[in-house]
């Protein structure tokens, strides 16, 4: 039987989503399956199960390459997985051994999850036809990931594309890494739900941003606010266009170290669009030196939470390909 | 005649340097010329004439291909020369076409100044065996260059590695770009001169640092400022000092974002040595993120000014042989 399918795995902390992808990229389906965060070949074994019907059965004889994205520090060269905050049992062990364990020796392309979730927009979402292409993924922390001249960055180290922790503002808001003044302390969702209890703290938030607050308690998250921001409240948009300028700053940073062809924002905070974007793109420009580049498309993922597995089996093809 | 013979050219405001290399990259000697501000091909002829008993006479019978380095946004592939402060009289012109205009039709290769140096230390310098480096170059502003998998990233619209002005804090000190807070504004000659007037007005300067800037008025430089740091002098090591924290805010920026092999610090500001890499490494290390890159080597460059003539004719070895 014809080696035809490529399976993607992008694995969080609480559930393991899959994509199944032809030859040409068109997928045949997918899903998910809860994440054994104790044991990760366990995980693996689930998932297989899971989509036996689409890869045709036991001992899998159409699965031509299998590609995995995982948060934390993956070295794809070695299959190494190092510190995964969410995925404890997981972390400081053979990640490329896990999922041979799983689905049999078959080539194995291993990311970093911002990373997966890059090279699924790079292909076939918000970067497509671009050579040189930046992600920045707002999610409860702050994430990146870097494309120059066609290839994912991963670094020497594996340390590329950590674009949450480049610091703005040397005596701004903690970071949870320790550091003050990180993008992430300000556009990652905990940093700006601090920032809004902190308004509420001082008692200068609108009576609307309080009520929902009290309603909302402990549950109260960036969707919340951003239905609050596009009704109108005015401190509640203020607290998105402060991070929006923050990320502004960071973009023209980076845009002054890569000129790339576009930057891509994605994340469940990126849902809150021209909130964010708006005051990010103003604050950007006229940071840019080189005049040309202040015209760089700064735009929203098109592929949301299924980019990363849509990136993976992406992976996994040019790994079967013999590419990287 | 065998066509074995690489000149590289570095145009600079005042002067333009030369270095001819073997295919080997031995140098067989350079030299320089004054430059014409306002006229490229003129000071390329005269450079041409300067170099001839080297390249073998009239004609350069065996000059295989140029390299040329020049401070502004320079594209490679078009050959064309936007934006360039110092050379009013060659911005905005084909810059490819004066090189062929003084050497006849030859393989030409074109870098920015800083790629152009950033090139040489990675072929023969502080970046030999390194495929991922990042150059900073600390003259009288902040220039910068990245190598990423072995290639010169130039940029989408040839203004990659602006890294003087990454905004590394937003009220910062005012930059001559226009914004406040880029790494220009405490870690170039201008900035850091400007930081010692500022504590001559506010009388807080040390007497030694006083009489120094009495006796050499106008003149004052860097240079002057290191020797006083390292006779002891602590208000003048902590100007030194407080550019160097700068610097290891956007070296950490940068390693989150690109996990180098290696960062060069060079230009002129850079001869100040550990007074500025100390405190850069100290604040450096603690801001990156991925524990294993914050051993990466922080070195001076080793080419000094030869650098980007160096670079420009390996450049040139590279186009004639097919490369980019």
């Amino acid at each position: 039987m014809t080696k035809d399918l490529y399976l993607g795995i992008d694995t969080g902390g609480t559930a393991v989503k899959y994509e199944i992808a032809d030859i040409d990229g068109l997928t045949l389906g997918g899903g998910e399956v809860p994440t054994d965060p104790s044991n990760a070949t366990r995980t693996l074994q689930a998932l297989a199960a899971d989509a036996a019907p689409i890869l045709g059965g036991a001992g899998w004889p159409r699965l031509a390459a299998v590609g995995l994205a995982c948060a934390g520090i993956v070295n794809p060269v070695t299959g190494w997985l190092g510190r995964s905050p969410n995925l404890p049992g997981w972390e400081n062990r053979d990640l490329g051994g896990a999922v041979t364990a799983a689905f049999g020796s078959l080539p194995v392309a291993l990311a970093n999850d911002v990373n997966g979730a890059l090279y699924g927009e790079y292909r076939y979402g918000a970067g497509r036809g671009c050579r040189n292409v930046v992600m920045i993924a707002l999610g409860t922390g702050v994430g990146g990931a870097v494309i120059v001249h066609g290839e994912l960055l991963v670094g020497v180290h594996s340390g590329a594309g950590e674009i949450g922790h480049m610091v703005l503002q040397d005596d701004g808001p903690l970071c949870t890494c320790g550091s003050r003044g990180c993008l992430e302390a300000w556009a990652g969702s905990t940093g700006l739900l601090r920032a809004v209890r902190r308004l509420l703290a001082d008692g200068v938030a609108s009576p609307s941003l309080a009520e929902l607050a009290r309603r909302r308690g402990a549950a109260l998250n960036t969707r919340d606010l951003s239905e609050l921001a596009e009704a109108g409240d005015a401190v509640t948009r203020g607290v998105f266009a402060e991070a929006g300028r923050r990320l502004g700053q960071a973009v023209a940073n980076l845009v002054n170290v890569l000129d790339p062809d576009r930057i891509i924002i994605g994340g469940g905070v990126a849902l809150a669009g021209d909130l964010i974007l708006g005051p990010c793109r103003e604050r950007a420009v006229p940071l840019i030196l080189a005049t040309e580049a202040r015209s760089l498309p700064i735009v929203p993922a098109e592929l949301g939470p299924r980019a990363a597995a849509v990136g993976a089996a992406s992976l996994a093809r040019e790994k079967a390909r013999g590419g990287r």
